[in-house]
This record gives C-alpha cells, structure tokens and sequence, in this order.
C-alpha cells in the first residue's frame, strides 16, 4: 500500500524521556529543552505529567512548567503541549496550570495498569471516562494511550485483540487519538502488524491513531515501517533518544526523533521538522543531563 | 509477500568490523572471537582480508589467522570461513593458506572503487574475472560484494541500475551470491526495495542475493526488513556492531548480529544461531577492543 505523504511527529523527549533519566533535571533546562523543540517545527510537544512527586519525583515541577507554557507566545502561536494525567488528582491539578491538551494512559496488560497507575484496566478506564467528560466541558482535548500493547514485563505477551478493545473503548471515551505503545520495546514488525490489523478491524479511523515506540531492542524503525505501512501518520518519539541507552540491557528509551525524521526524510514523507534542529537539542539535552544531579 | 521461512547469518565481524576499530586488536584475540562465533551457530564468518598491511594495519595477520582456520576442526566440520581478496596479489597469498572460500568486492560508484581498492570498476571486474577463474580451478568458492548500493561518500547517490548490472556482472563471472552493500549506512527502506526491485529485474536469482547493511544512521533492520519482504535470505551482520558507534556522527558500524537475531527470532524465521551466545560474545570482544593498544 502507499504510505502517507504526510506525518506528525508527537515529541515526547520532556515527559516519557526524562521521566526515565536517572538524573533529576532542573526546571530552567526542561522549559529551555522544550522551547528549543518549539523552534524545530515540532508542534506537538508531551511537556510533563501531573503525577505524584513522590512515585516520579522527575515531574514534581509540572505545575510551573505547565503554567510557564500555557502562557507561552509558542501556546498562542498553536504549538501542543500536552501533559499527562493520571487520575481526577491530577486533573484537578492540571486544570489549575488552564493546559489545553492532556493525555491519559490505560494498558492492555491487567498487571502493567496495577503496577503503572494502582488501578485495574476497568477502574481506569471509568475513571478516565469521567475525566474526558471533565476536559471536554472545560475545552481540553484528550489523547489516549494503550501501553504494552507488544509485551508486558509482568504477563509477557499480549494479545492483539486485547490492544484493540482498550484502544476502541478509550476512543469512544471521547480520546481524539489513540497512541499505541509497545512501552518496552520487544515488538517485532509483525506484531506490529497483527496489532494494527486488529485495531483497524474495530471503527478506530487509521487517523485516530498513533504508534509510540520504544528501541530498546533496536526493532523501532522497523516497527514504524510497518505502522506507516499500515497509514498510520502520526508517531510518538524522543529528541536524542531520551529514556535510556540501547546498549544497556533493560534500558527502554524513546526511539529518537533524528532517527525517525531520518526514515520519513528518506521516505519523502513530509513532516515540518528539520533535523538538524533536532541533532543539535539531542546534544544540548545529553550534555545537560550529563551536568545534572542524581535523582537519589 | 511471504517472508524465507529460514535465513542464513554471514558473519563479518571479524573482518568487516574489527578492521574499522580504532584499536590494533592482537591476532590471539581474533582467533578465540572467531572460535567463540564458530560455537553459536553460524555457519559463515568472514575472517580476514589479504589487503596489504600498510593500508589496513589491522588484517596484516591474514596468513596466521586463515592458516590457523583452514587447519581447524571446525574449518572439516564445515564452517566457511572466507577471506577478502582485492588483487592477484591477495589471492596469491590467499591461494598459500589453503582458503576454501574467498570474497571480493566491487563498488557501484567509480570513485568509490578507485578510493576503496585503487581500480576503476571496469578494471576491478576484469581483475576478479580472472581471480574467480583462478580461485574455481582450486576449487575455492567466490562470492562478490557490490558496495555503496544506496549512497557513496563521494558520489551521493548511486542509481539502482548501476548496482543492479555490476551484480549481475559479477554473478556471471563466477560468484556463488552477490552481497549488496550500503556500505555507509545511508538507506531506508524504499531505496533498498528500489534496488532489490532492478537487482531482480536481471537474471540473478534471489537465493543468490545477501543484503550487507550498515547501521550509521538506525536504518539498518527496516533495511533488512524490507529485504526479507523481497524473499533475501542471507544477511551480514557483525556481533555487537563492531565497526563504529551509531551515536557518533560518521560512524558506520555493521548491523549487530544480536539485533538482526532479535528480529528474526521475532519474525518466526529459523537461523540456528543462539542470540545468548551472540550477546556474550558481543560483551567479550568490547570488553577486548577497549583493552587493546591504539592503531597510531
């Protein structure tokens, strides 16, 4: 099939990558991060996410980043920052910061729901209804994310057509898209494609969705060949690969966003974002995470 | 399409990748990385090259190496263990160590050929004409490399056309498989089917064809993804990536023989070669390289 001539890359290098940095990064380099990203022709960018400090203390400061970028020219002018929200807490508190995009993460893994969020999948997926009834009174768009969609840490793998129902529940929730995450990098294309043939037998639009995947295993570019493949144009990823190395065994970061804009570059694919923008915010961000304090 | 059901992993570790490290590594460790390979299942380890010492410092040991190899255990047990041949003069020396397998390499850019092995195409295959000639009258099986199929650093880009002709030329001069090489790592995916697509538009059968991708840029599995989608069998790889960092500007190591397996092993598609063995032999020969002295 022909692949989609354009694409939206949803960065989410200040949220998903530095959350899993060991390093505690200072509030002044994560709004100067995602200010550089700004300026990149990114206009997506997952700023931060209003979780307890005490589970991720790396996110403790979303109150002043949230309300520094609301009030941002870069808001005004159109660009995205959504931040994650993971109960009606963080709702409440996000609301407060006026965000006019928020994300909210079930899993297609029982366990991986319990140990992520401290809810089963339907608990959450209540909750988060409530929430997504909240946010579209008070004009917030909500995206919705399936995590674990290729493998679980604690059940292993997952069965597709358990991606395909959280992923058509969360939609019909009121999410305007849907971000399938192989959250710890084990799929393989053909996953991939099973997972897609499975969500788009359900009345998910190939618009609505997204795929968001991690290198830990090196498969990411492979995977999103298959997902374009599939016409899929919208695809979450990470400046410099923020979230891990993948030399490290266990290590889970982000596929990079050089590396994603080098495949749909090389496509032709259009995407607004330049990449030499983005290899020069990758050096700025792995140096000043190198200068920043442990976390412990 | 449906994906070859099994692959064949043509190792070039040893050869391709140790002679791009900045370290001199010592002809005993060579030795036990190629004996460690020969013991995970591969079947195919390229091992040396007979380039002459003063331009490539690191093969000036291919007559201990291939001498040791031809005499081995595993050598009458049936692994190949096959040795670059540039010139009449490498594959004299060659002809000495009693190799049964030899490699040699044409490029698809002019300038490239002329840098790499100081002869213009035209030139180098009348050269191997008679070196594959010579090498069947010893009964040695030859195989030929096409390199920088997807880009050269000095052309830019290389027609699909070109490739396809030098490796069908080579093909009927003698060689049992033909590897395509981006040498450089500077494909994606719709290049090398562009390229697949003209290669199998000429006589050359696709069980005669390996893909030899680089991984400079994160490109080399969707690569190898999109190859295996075009019914290619046979892939090189070099354990842990020897060769360069993906991360360093200019870098361009082989694809890793532990990701190639991940994916697959992902994909269902037998190999016989154990990835735990891969990835521990990877972890002994960095360990190696980074106490090994400097080339200068």
């Amino acid at each position: 099939m022909l692949l989609p001539t354009k694409v939206t890359i949803y960065e989410v290098g200040p949220r998903d990558g530095l959350q899993n940095e060991t390093r505690l990064i200072p509030t002044h380099v994560k709004l100067d991060l995602i200010n550089r990203l700004s300026e990149s022709g990114l206009r997506f960018i997952e700023a931060s996410a209003f979780v307890s400090p005490k589970w991720v203390p790396q996110m403790a400061d979303h109150n002043e980043i949230m309300t520094t970028l609301m009030e941002s020219q870069a808001s005004k002018n159109g660009i995205h920052y959504p931040a994650l929200v993971p109960n009606q807490t963080g709702f409440d508190a996000a609301l407060q910061t006026n965000v006019t995009d928020i994300a909210v993460f079930a899993a297609a893994s029982e366990s991986f729901s319990r140990k992520n969020i401290n809810m089963g999948i339907e608990d959450s997926l209540r909750s988060f209804r409530q929430i997504i009834e909240q946010a579209h009174q008070a004009n917030i768009r909500v995206r919705g994310y399936v995590s674990c969609i290729a493998g679980c840490p604690y059940e292993g793998k997952v069965p597709a057509h358990r991606t395909a129902e959280i992923a058509a529940r969360l939609l019909e929730a009121g999410c305007y898209e849907i971000s399938l995450g192989d959250t710890i990098g084990v799929g393989t294309p053909n996953q991939i494609s099973e997972i897609l043939d499975h969500v788009l037998a359900t009345d998910i639009p190939v618009e609505a969705l997204a795929l968001h995947c991690h290198d830990t295993y090196g498969m990411a570019i492979a995977n999103i060949y298959e997902g374009l493949r599939h016409g899929v144009s919208v695809f979450d990823s990470s400046v410099g690969g923020l979230g891990g190395c993948p030399y490290a065994p266990g290590a889970a970061g982000n596929v990079a966003t050089e590396k994603l804009l080098y495949l749909l570059d090389g496509l032709g694919i259009e995407t607004g974002v330049q990449r030499d923008k983005i290899l020069e915010i990758a050096t700025f961000i792995r140096q000043e995470i190198s200068q920043s304090p442990s976390k412990t």
